[in-house]
């Protein structure tokens, strides 16, 4: 089992670009937060896509590395993405990811995304990770 | 019908962030170009996914304005991204979109991204746009 | 609120072809459950998986149903499936849909999918519906 | 490479419930044809949705056979598809399918769904499948 401290060292060693935190990883699941700054908005005061397409990207990376270890050859295989509501451009988003099979070679995985302080979603993903052999 | 330049400009004025270029628009379809730099790369010397989505993204609104005209409040609905092969860090990445259905509230359209040079595309994707009523 | 007699008695007299049944509906979900017989199995012994697919489209469908009253013309746009484990031959499907979205003309649900007894799901749907003007 | 005699010699064998033909398979592609009955029409008199979301999993099943051999243990690990129009309810629906990717363990392919005669087609979907190690 994989600490947050770890997971965040070897994310801001290997990530140096990603601005998102790990809030928690653990039983199957991680936490991401995404503070919102210019950066990430777009056109209309909401925010871009691809940071929400990201998060979940990342989110879901986290999820399996807490389950089995620093394996940085764990690549994506496909990610869905529903774009559900607008996003505040005011608040930080928040994605939780919970697996839905670990495999051997294969992880699946979903993940929610939020403005945080609002229930609704702003966002579902539902992506793979293709795991090398060990 | 709308012309490169036009698309182009909307492009630098609206996501000055943005780093990929149109390369051409028109008959239902886009191709973008994205130069690949350190900014792009992640660990393992490929492509970051994220670069990969974005692209398609853009794609798909590029093409989508390509019919309509510049209606920036068209927004992404989905997106399923498959990733196939390792792109190049050495080369440019080109994304292809043809849209297979322009409705009046609904587009939906599939890209196909290439490393330049390289025939086998690294990602295949399909996304959908919500077309605001005019 | 459309009651699981009402909808139950729509499903019969519309999709007569369709052997599975409601088993609960209401609260932006729903839960449908097949019986395994021969007809749904495929070589190897396990449940076909167009099988999953109607029942996670019939899930979606009739949650839809129970929120927004007995609208035929609704209608799929897309399904996103994930087959994550071979389910047993010898139990009854049973499909859990949640809707995530109930917009005025678009509705997303996601929708696991179990041997019945057996925790681990045996495939995830997430799918999206077109929902007629009124 | 599988003649098409072989590949429905197989299909008749194993998957005897399934209605529709294989009409070609090669060169990293597959063509399949349902005749349109009744038994796949659903109400208002368009083809059910999951008539086609189960000819997409054949073709792409035929494609794959086509390259590797009778390997009846590929499975399908995700399918996405997207409905585009509504299908006639006169005409046989014809499947194409071209595999984007082939590798050793998983195999991705698109799949075109149109009511023949109509150029525009029907429905669009992505799936992949896991091949077994030989």
């Amino acid at each position: 089992m994989l600490t947050l401290d770890e997971l965040t060292t070897f994310f801001n060693a290997e990530f140096p670009h990603v601005t998102c935190t790990v809030e928690s990883v653990g039983n199957m699941g991680a936490v991401i937060r995404q503070r919102v700054t210019p950066t990430e908005l777009r056109p209309g005061g909401t925010v871009a896509g691809p940071v929400l397409m990201s998060m979940a990207d990342i989110a879901l990376y986290a999820a399996i590395l807490g389950e089995i270890g620093l394996v940085p050859l764990a690549v994506t295989t496909s990610l869905n993405i529903n774009f559900l509501r607008r996003p505040s451009p005011d608040a930080d988003v928040i994605a939780e990811c919970r697996l839905i099979k670990l495999g051997k070679t294969l992880a699946v995985g979903e993940v929610s995304l939020y403005s945080e302080g609002i229930d609704a979603p702003v966002a579902h993903a539902v992506g793979t990770y293709s795991i090398p052999p060990r």
